[in-house]
């Protein structure tokens, strides 16, 4: 299993303070020990940085935690191996480009017997289950809209059914953005927090820190960050229910309804 | 225009030496100080590092240089936008996957007409003639050998045409790699280096830096460095004609022909 870290604002935002808290779970407070990444987009520009060795004490994971990369996309990922050797190209998160956009992922859970039939478009690079499932979303995305990005409010209706299909297969908490939105399932296990002025003051759980974000962030941001455990004390983090299907944009919920197999479809929010 | 830096290397191969050098032409001793970046495979794993920030005063740049991040085949690029604005998406080396490999890209001249028709199965991000050269590239091998990878010689020899029908529309320049091979075009302006035991003292051309090589790498370490403009002094750098296409794999040259449009095409040396 693994661990995910994501955020969404309407400013670009830096994650170091976040970020190192989560690092620390990568070997240090817990044992997601197995190789990091993480995902910046900037516009349509993506930087990704990720690495074998444990977040806790990779030197690359040390400079993106002291360095303030600004984004109003993150997608981070910890990894404790299940599926897939410790090697580079088992890192998340992935990318491939569909629709002229960078397409970033990361999963948290295992799909032990998901194969399925992929026609070549989007082909794993390494051996790891979830980047199968991202070739298999990017792949039932293209083939259901063809080569015109669909609008957000139909993007989320067909990831809803695709997540559904998902979890058939096993625990599929993922992190999916183009640089514009961020898609969030809580299969079993995310939780998220609103962060908005007037700013708290807040404190790690996995390091002796807190930051006064008043004094950090803009006071128009407005921002969303989702982990799956929470990484601060003393704000209001909101467990999203186990099957549901969340999209965020400018860190505002957009959208959200339930995905697990068996319930009955029903949109809670629409997307615009 | 821009500058290109490349390594080949039978062993994983650090080039923070060299990097030291290039990186000070973006902005310090030359002009292409409108961002960089530098790919690095690791097995069938690629990191890219990439910022629209010139790479003589960019942090990360500084990172990149001081950490030995070790590779068989690296490429990089710093540039002088002509084509599309200062921006992240803009920055080579660019990537897609193919064949379930990841493929990365840096280019060096401008395309000034060059508009062909893409299917949409690699679509640029960005605004650069670069990139649209790359998805045509792309493209082009995609539609030549289908969903199946083709061995080197039949990639060489289509990359080849390739580069020859590029050759008409402007000065291209560029570095092409899976992580398996280096393919490299000189359209008018590229040199190498072969570096094996015994190594020698080498000195920096963009900095007072020397170093001496057989302290730093392996004896058994083969390994050709590629560059726009010769990076050390006392080295025997090699010019690679204008139009002619390289392959190198393990620190050798593999193969290598002339792309001259109207010359006629000649193998000089097949792929293996």
């Amino acid at each position: 299993m693994c661990q995910l870290l994501g955020l969404n604002s309407n400013l670009p935002t830096d994650i170091c303070f976040s970020f190192t808290g989560f690092r620390a779970r990568g070997g240090r407070t817990d044992k997601h020990a197995d190789g990091w990444g993480i995902a910046f987009f900037e516009g349509r520009g993506v930087r990704i940085f990720n690495d074998p060795l444990p977040s806790c004490t990779s030197r690359l994971a040390e400079m993106v935690a002291a360095h303030p990369f600004r984004a109003t996309n993150i997608v981070a990922h910890i990894r404790k191996a299940t599926v897939g050797a410790v090697r580079l190209e088992n890192t998340h998160p992935f990318s491939r480009e569909l629709w002229g956009r960078h397409w970033v992922f990361a999963h948290n859970g295992t799909l032990p017997d998901f194969a399925p039939q992929l026609d070549g478009r989007f082909r794993p690079v390494g051996t790891t289950d979830s980047e199968r499932a991202f070739c298999w979303l990017m792949q039932g995305l293209h083939q259901h809209f063809g080569d015109s990005a669909p609008d957000t409010a139909r993007l989320f209706a067909w990831l809803r059914g695709a997540a559904i299909e998902l979890t058939r297969h096993g625990v599929i908490n993922f992190l999916l953005s183009d640089g514009d939105v961020l898609l969030a399932h809580s299969s079993t296990r995310l939780s998220h927090v609103l962060r908005r002025a007037p700013f708290a003051q807040v404190h790690l759980v996995d390091a002796d820190l807190g930051i006064d974000l008043g004094r950090s962030l803009d006071p128009a941001a407005r921002s969303v960050v989702l982990a799956t455990v929470p990484l601060t004390r003393n704000e209001p983090w909101v467990a999203m229910p186990a099957g549901s299907l969340w999209c965020f944009r400018g860190g505002e919920v957009l959208a959200t309804a339930p995905t697990l197999a068996g319930r009955i479809p029903e949109v809670v929010d629409d997307c615009a």
